[in-house]
């Protein structure tokens, strides 16, 4: 950061912010940012090449002795993935004020607390309400980041515009029905709940794969637990994780409904005893679409290959979209493998990205009258 | 067995034999037999009542001062259940002369071997194959026993006549798919091994249960194991155990070959890895249809709820029918229920079966020319 000229410094969340003053003080700054943390046996691209395209923009700036009307801040949010403290996002989440006393008082495995932890990296948990940003203080949070789905590579593309970060509907699922033994218990006597559970997970299948659209919604059943879980008894019970997730606000209501309705259906028509939670749901997040079309445009100058793209997976700018306008651009991940070391993308298409990345923050910069 | 006038010894394997010489004693023995362990946590029904019937039979007999033409042998085998040596019916095996000097090598979690576990309970492993009785040398085998399944308290009855014990076929399946992430796999990009999984669950429930008659089938996924098992990835493999029980030999061939053809099907539809592998099967053992009819009017004498039935679980049985005829009574099991504390029967039933038992045994005996 110091090489292309920024001046460094931390807040008290411990975001790591370099910026480069602009011409008009009185004008909001524009933020560049990703991160530069990963989660254990991660690959190297996730987040990292956000903050390095930042910090590449605000070096062609300083080479070309180019000063923007407003001052631009790259800035390495503070630990995005999932942390030992259990909650993520832990430096957009001050920025948004959103970093609770509770979350502070978190502890890991080893007895640390997420409040010191966070002195230790160079913030101060005791200030910490002074990182949080209000509504209108910045005038655009940028982010450019892997896809870690396999939709821009499927589609030959090299960037993607990113229309909004996908809501979330997790449910946890309790199957009862009896333990039976398997040989003596003639079919029509059974109350089998994995074969209920079995049920759930392709009605999920169904209920997410009907869509015109495939990439516009998913459903997933990632976890299952059945007891006793042995060959020759029959299940007496199965907890599911089920979470839908898509952009569309009113789909998700529907498809979760849809989905609770069919759960019934399938354990009264069995006989098994449903218990259905609802973990703390996630709102969908959207980028205004005259920011979407100004970042396609910037896109548009760097490649003939984008095209507008939802993002499946949560972001830093889930917890910036609560005070600032929001924009995201996504490069392709090889066969769409992310959170694992065979994570790639090729530095062709992220120079690409960082060159629509600079043409966004251009394109601010040119409509805010001087 | 002393109280009841018998003459008790026990042979090589630990059974324990009371004995009631007859009067002809060129005739073969006459058994009755069931054990008297449990598994853990399990019932006390389960193997010790058809001891004890075998022990009232000799009571009534010296009470009454009969003396039958068959010598009679009231046998309680050992270690039926299955054993921390991993393998049951031990004392039957060794009798059918299937106890191998591998399965007399085999050592539990503490290490003790079970040959010489054998020799500690009253047997001799050394002379273990003195135990093994020639085909022929026994006039029949004989056992009550409870159910351990709801059939005949469904149809309200209190006896069953036992047609054979199915013939089990195992199979370990494993299918393999792609872990990726929940939320940026689209739905037609996946290679989902738990959807599979759930497929082939239902697949088998389906095969299983479409017979004209429910209780001659059964089809159980007892166990699960996923991989890695955690809400936001999609399944990268499931292992499964699969198995079908009937008592007819070729329905348990096309059942088995229907549903490896379906796990095929699904695998292939879904670009998912199968491996299918097939664990020793177990085949049906039939009981003399002239038996069955004998005892079924050795059970009218004593009751007019009775009926033919199929046993769903395996008995000692299923080794003497190696050597000798076999026959076998069912009384009801309270809900099914078995191998727990629930495990319950009515003691009017034991005493009906004990009566049908005693019927069976002075009928063989009639029909034994003098």
């Amino acid at each position: 950061m110091k090489q292309a000229g920024l001046s460094v410094f931390q807040d008290t969340a411990a975001n790591l912010i370099g910026r480069r003053t602009g011409r008009n003080r009185r004008l909001t700054p524009i933020w560049i940012g990703s991160h530069t943390d990963t989660v254990k046996n991660g690959g190297r691209f996730d987040g990292t090449i956000g903050v390095i395209a930042g910090i590449e923009i605000a070096r062609v700036l300083k080479d070309n002795h180019l000063i923007l009307e407003h001052t631009l801040e790259i800035i390495d949010y503070t630990a995005e993935e999932p942390t030992e403290f259990e909650i993520s996002t832990v430096g957009s989440k001050a920025l948004a004020g959103n970093l609770s006393d509770d979350m502070l008082a978190l502890k890991d495995g080893g007895g640390r607390i997420l409040g010191e932890t966070i002195r230790e990296y160079g913030g101060d948990s005791d200030t910490l309400l002074q990182a949080a940003r209000n509504k209108g203080s910045v005038k655009i949070c940028l982010e450019l980041h892997i896809e870690q789905g396999p939709v821009l590579e499927t589609a030959g593309n090299i960037l993607g515009a990113v229309s909004g970060i996908v809501g979330i509907r997790h449910f946890l699922v309790k199957v009862k029905g009896r333990a039976d033994h398997a040989g003596t218990t003639p079919m029509t006597q059974r109350l089998d709940a994995l074969a209920g559970a079995a049920e759930m997970i392709l009605a999920l299948e169904k209920i997410s794969s009907r869509r015109p659209d495939p990439a516009s919604c998913v459903g997933t059943v990632g976890r299952i637990t059945v007891s006793p879980n042995a060959a020759n008894i029959i299940p007496s019970s199965a907890e599911l994780n089920f979470e839908i997730r898509t952009l569309d606000g009113q789909l998700l209501e529907t498809l979760s409904s849809s989905f609770t309705l069919a759960c019934r259906d399938i354990a009264a028509r069995r006989d098994l005893t449903l218990e259905l939670a609802t973990l703390s749901p996630t709102d969908p997040v959207f980028v205004d679409p005259g920011i979407v079309n100004l970042i396609k445009k910037a896109c548009t100058l760097a490649t003939d290959h984008c095209q507008e793209i939802a993002s499946g997976a949560g972001h830093d700018i889930n917890q910036l979209a609560c005070f600032a306008p929001v924009g995201m651009i996504f490069v392709p991940s090889r066969k769409g493998r992310s959170h694992c070391p065979e994570e790639y993308t090729d530095p062709r298409s992220i120079a690409i990205g960082t060159e629509a990345l600079l043409n966004t923050v251009l394109e601010i910069n040119k409509r805010t009258p001087a």
